[in-house]
């Protein structure tokens, strides 16, 4: 069977926000979508529709001619799904952060990894040349092909092995997910109080920029920095109608401080 | 004593991040800077050369003749700083975040908090125009002056009273200095396993970026969003190493999952 080496077609496993983005994409560089296959067939249909592409009701009926099949299924279903994939001559891949490349089914003769590393919302458009592309591929020739197709899409091509994405999707859920739990809890104290969380967004903005030129240790300040133990007591009192903050601003101000003091 | 209406003159105490990009956008703005006085005289004399002042020795030295004095002293020395000032015509401000206005000496007969909230460094440019400043005054004219004055170097100011501060202070430093703990620990744990923290930073930014179209509540994603036990666990073994980390992925990750399971 000849390796493919360039990605003319590719057909979407999952309809949600990763496939959605990646697909309007692929569109865009004039990559042809072939096929969509969902869990509800409805939202294959719609999908289907928008992209101008064939919904398919059983994962057995895609294609043996496309050169991609993208999963963007959820992380515990790579397995299950790329079981029920007949073998073929496409590169099967998958686009999740957590999952190694070997949950693609043993029996697919060309797996592969596609994740962006971004989080991906419904209504938010997305600039891909910003957004890093992790690859792999369990043959040099398929990291390849996945490779200069992540670029077609982006400047920021990595190859990147299934532990060390793990890391990655452990440390972009910390600042992701969990930074966005903390601008959570900003808003629910200022809230309560019926003061207006957007007087903090340009601070929370100028914190994001300030680490692409500086490192994190040297970025930061603060209380816990500074070792400000008064104004740390005055902070703990303000939370004691929260007893969850201010165990979480307990601990991570010991954090700074044992890490900037010790 | 006539009531001062327009800031035409300062006077600084204190020559740190804040004193510095504030002198900078007063002089722009054709405010004078009349004096400067610091703990350390040699820093006194650089700021003055800076911004064509006159350093002084001690704060009774400072002019009667200014409009405003401005304290860009550490919180705690705001009441000591302010017991040393002469009392004369000038409006005696603040800058910290946490302090009540009231900590400015009980002898000055005009008080004031001119705070911006915003982290400054040292090497990076300031863009005052989005900054919020939050006011107080101890009479409805200074507060009226420092508005008129916050006018000028910002497109949004807001009356904020100490209580009021004390929370925004509070919960500028969860979304400041916490979420930048968080990317330090990022940068830690990838650092240790040789990847590139730099990979992350489109995330980073999207995650700030977002903020300002949707509540924080709604643009939660990720394993404790969805409550997926499965990545967490596989999350938890991979902070083996990191038992702080661990023990901090585990409490945020709780209240996740109980803001949106319970």
């Amino acid at each position: 069977m000849k390796e493919i080496t360039e990605i003319q077609s590719v057909s979407f496993v999952g309809s949600g926000n990763v496939a959605t983005h990646l697909a309007a994409a692929f569109k865009a560089e004039n990559i042809r979508i072939v096929e969509v296959d969902c869990l509800h067939h409805d939202h294959a249909v719609d999908f289907a529709q928008r992209y101008n592409c064939r919904p398919v009701d059983r994962l057995q009926q895609l294609s043996a001619e496309v050169d991609l099949i993208l999963l963007c299924v959820p992380d515990q279903q790579v397995s299950v799904v790329s079981g029920q994939i007949s073998p073929g001559r496409a590169i099967v891949a998958h686009t999740s952060g957590i999952e190694p490349m070997n949950s693609i089914s043993e029996h697919l003769p060309r797996k592969g990894v596609f994740y962006p590393l971004q989080t991906f919302s419904k209504n938010r458009e997305v600039d891909f040349s910003v957004i890093p592309f992790c690859i792999e591929g369990d043959r040099k020739e398929i990291s390849e092909t996945l490779t200069t197709l992540a670029y077609r899409l982006s400047n920021r091509v990595v190859s990147v092995s299934s532990p060390e994405r793990a890391l990655l999707h452990l440390t972009a859920v910390m600042v992701n997910n969990f930074t966005n739990m903390l601008y959570g809890m900003a808003s629910e104290i200022l809230e309560k109080n019926h003061i207006d969380f957007s007087l903090l967004q340009p601070l929370i903005l100028e914190t994001a920029l300030k680490i692409e030129e500086m490192k994190p240790f040297e970025a930061q300040t603060g209380p816990a920095r500074r070792k400000d133990e008064n104004t740390i007591r005055l902070h703990l009192e303000l939370l004691k109608d929260f007893p969850h903050y201010q165990q979480l601003y307990q601990l991570i101000t010991d954090r700074i401080i044992k890490k900037h003091h010790e």
